[in-house]
């Protein structure tokens, strides 16, 4: 085969966009004609072609044999049932679209079993006429949806420990899910009950037993807030805020309150528990920075990833997500030599704003041991940090928006590891 | 209000894009001060903030209160329990994304329990290399990932009916779903197989036990075909071809085989069973067309629709799908009075090429009988045609590829039927 066509195009084996296999590197099996013949008699065929299969159902599931197909590190808090996190499996799943019952969880006070019929939202304070909406009423308004990212503020908080922690991309990485969000913009509902001018900031209050409450300023309740009714196409699930939540596009997870029953205009920031015991970050100088909203520019490769091992030499490609709070993800850049060189990574067809984002590469695995890493850009030019660049200014312990540039070690027998570069 | 601002744009109330809700007309509930002073206080709160909520889990569920999330319209064969179809309840769903579970099925002989382990995709004829594909060996090529439609040609075949069928959005037009397809362009595999020069088709063979089989074009093959491996970022379902199927962004959904075991690349087509006895056109003449692949260009209201109430008078929303096999939606209109006059509806963010399409409009429901009718126009400047149109020159029974306009007729009660204008 055209062997002189894989020419790497970055350190270690990283391969350009068009390469054709060399019979040596190539994933495919050879094929006999004893076996193309077996497989063509009807008596030889396989088990599952000679019997009926089963039926239609209401609703399908995955199939048996993908037991990995599961949310992880799933851990509550002492003492309490709900006030915990659980991950979104990154490695064994592709695309840009989480599957709803595996976006990642991050509750408070544990999941409220809401009755719809009795749940209202409540909009009041600086507005002209308060008003309340119940599910029925919202279903009313003209909807917009879009595909885009959510991410817990703690995400990859483990990177600020000093030395890499042995775990996984899911348990690193998990807190992030890319799910299609449908619901009324806020916008409508404030202009229907007439924001008052000294109006600047709402305040936004969950059902939940925790009654989580986040300010949010006004101009992005304006730009691009929507009360979210739907997810992936169905209603929310109660792990998400059914019957209704605020979503943020692209700003951090835990101000698109969920189970939302209140929205209260106000002219400043509440200072609630949930934004001043948690959710601010602290300097080295003992300064806690407030309402940092956007996430960073961020990757993540997640396979090959710790616990998908490389069984033999050849290419295989390398695949991971990336995401910005600003807008686009303009660029994509692997590293196979631990950041000495980089290759563009080619972008999946939908590169769309505040979404996760699909990059691959191809690379030739040649059994050397190789550090892994990837670099986003997005559209304001924000190139994701160093590790070493984030953690300063830091205070020890300071665990969110963290968005450095991360590394999996492959060692000789194909399996990966987490380093630091 | 401003009440002047919400001028009508087409007859019996249809909306512009932008208008403000006179009280009358609007969905908000008035809110008192003893209502905002109960909500504000601790003892009064609802049931489910006063108890700690369910913890986290390895894999969510919708709420218990959703329990129309279901496939409807469940039907085998007499004699057979896999050969039939299921349908997605698009009147309670919103968006472009058809959650998994709940994306139409259409088996021949029902759904193979296939263990990946032992599945091998065989491409052979037409090559110079005969090969053979796993799962682990697919994984190792670059994958691309896709928001598409899947239709099944016989969608929508109840229109053909003299008179209207009384059924529901879901019953009539729901074998049609979309969702995020991702997977290995089977054109890569074919150039590393070595496609010889006189090769034109391939035959795609499926393992279930009805051995699916259809012929595709070549030039189908290279341009845009997958071997898909994921859909909304999960590796397959059983029902949707686990652990791998043919995927044709935007031809009849009979032609992505499921289950895929053989590819046979050949120089003309295979005259299988299922693309004569079925899936060919009869028209009136009695000549049967075959291989009319790409799905016409068409739109669906899926709210309201039968079993959505209008419990009151006042503006909704009216909402629905558009899609079309040749690519990009570029206009929905909608009509309140049987196509006497049209408004243009409002696209949700996302126009992709090949997917669902997301359409909605406002309308101000006064009680009279209404007739909603959409109407979806192409890239390539295709009109969905009537209902008249369509049926001429089709010999009767013959159900494929039905992209007529559909209607809704909305009663002086709120109630919504199917009919034929």
């Amino acid at each position: 085969m055209k062997e002189t066509s894989a020419v790497p195009v970055a350190g270690n084996g990283l391969l350009g966009r068009r390469y054709f296999l060399k019979t040596s590197a190539s994933a495919a099996i050879g094929v006999s004609a004893a076996l193309l013949s077996a497989r063509a008699s009807a008596a030889q065929r396989e088990t599952w072609m000679r019997v009926p299969g089963s039926g239609m159902s209401e609703a399908g599931a995955p199939s048996r044999f993908e037991t990995q197909l599961k949310r992880t590190a799933i851990g509550a808090q002492p003492g309490t049932v709900g006030s915990g996190a659980s991950r979104t499996p990154l490695e064994h799943l592709d695309g840009i679209i989480t599957p709803s019952r595996l976006h990642f969880e991050r509750h408070h006070n544990g999941i409220p079993d809401i009755d719809p019929a009795q749940h209202k939202l409540v909009v009041h304070g600086l507005v002209d006429r308060p008003l309340a909406f119940d599910l029925e009423s919202l279903h009313r308004y003209s909807q917009v949806s879009r595909i885009q990212f959510l991410e817990c503020s703690g995400n990859s908080g483990a990177l600020i420990a000093p030395q890499p922690l042995k775990a996984n991309c899911s348990t690193l990485h998990g807190l992030i899910s890319g799910s299609e969000w449908g619901g009324v913009p806020l916008a409508a509902l404030l202009e229907e009950a007439g924001v008052q001018s000294k109006a600047r900031w709402i305040v936004a209050e969950g059902a939940d037993a925790a009654a989580m409450a986040r300010s949010v300023p006004l101009h992005k309740v304006m730009d691009d807030a929507i009360i979210a009714l739907y997810q992936n196409g169905e209603p929310l699930r109660p792990a998400n805020g059914y019957p209704m939540r605020l979503f943020l596009p692209g700003w951090e997870g835990n101000a698109s309150v969920k189970w939302l029953r209140s929205i209260h205009v106000t002219d400043q920031p509440a200072m609630t528990k949930d934004e001043t015991s948690k959710y601010s970050d602290l300097r080295d100088d003992g300064i806690a920075e407030q309402f940092t909203f956007p996430m960073g520019v961020k990757s993540v490769i997640t396979s090959p990833s710790p616990g998908l091992k490389l069984n033999e030499h050849g290419i295989y490609q390398v695949s991971g997500l990336a995401w910005s709070g600003v807008g686009v993800i303009r660029r994509v850049e692997v590293s196979a030599d631990g950041g000495v060189s980089w290759a563009d990574a080619a972008l999946d067809e939908h590169v769309l704003p505040k979404s996760l984002t699909r990059f691959r590469c191809a690379w030739h695995y040649r059994g050397a041991p190789a550090t892994l890493l990837s670099r986003a850009t997005d559209q304001a030019g924000n190139v994701q940090p160093t590790r070493t660049a984030l953690m300063q200014g830091r205070a020890p312990g300071s665990i969110y928006h963290c968005n450095a540039i991360a590394a999996w070690q492959i060692d000789a027998n194909g399996e990966a590891h987490h380093v630091y570069v």
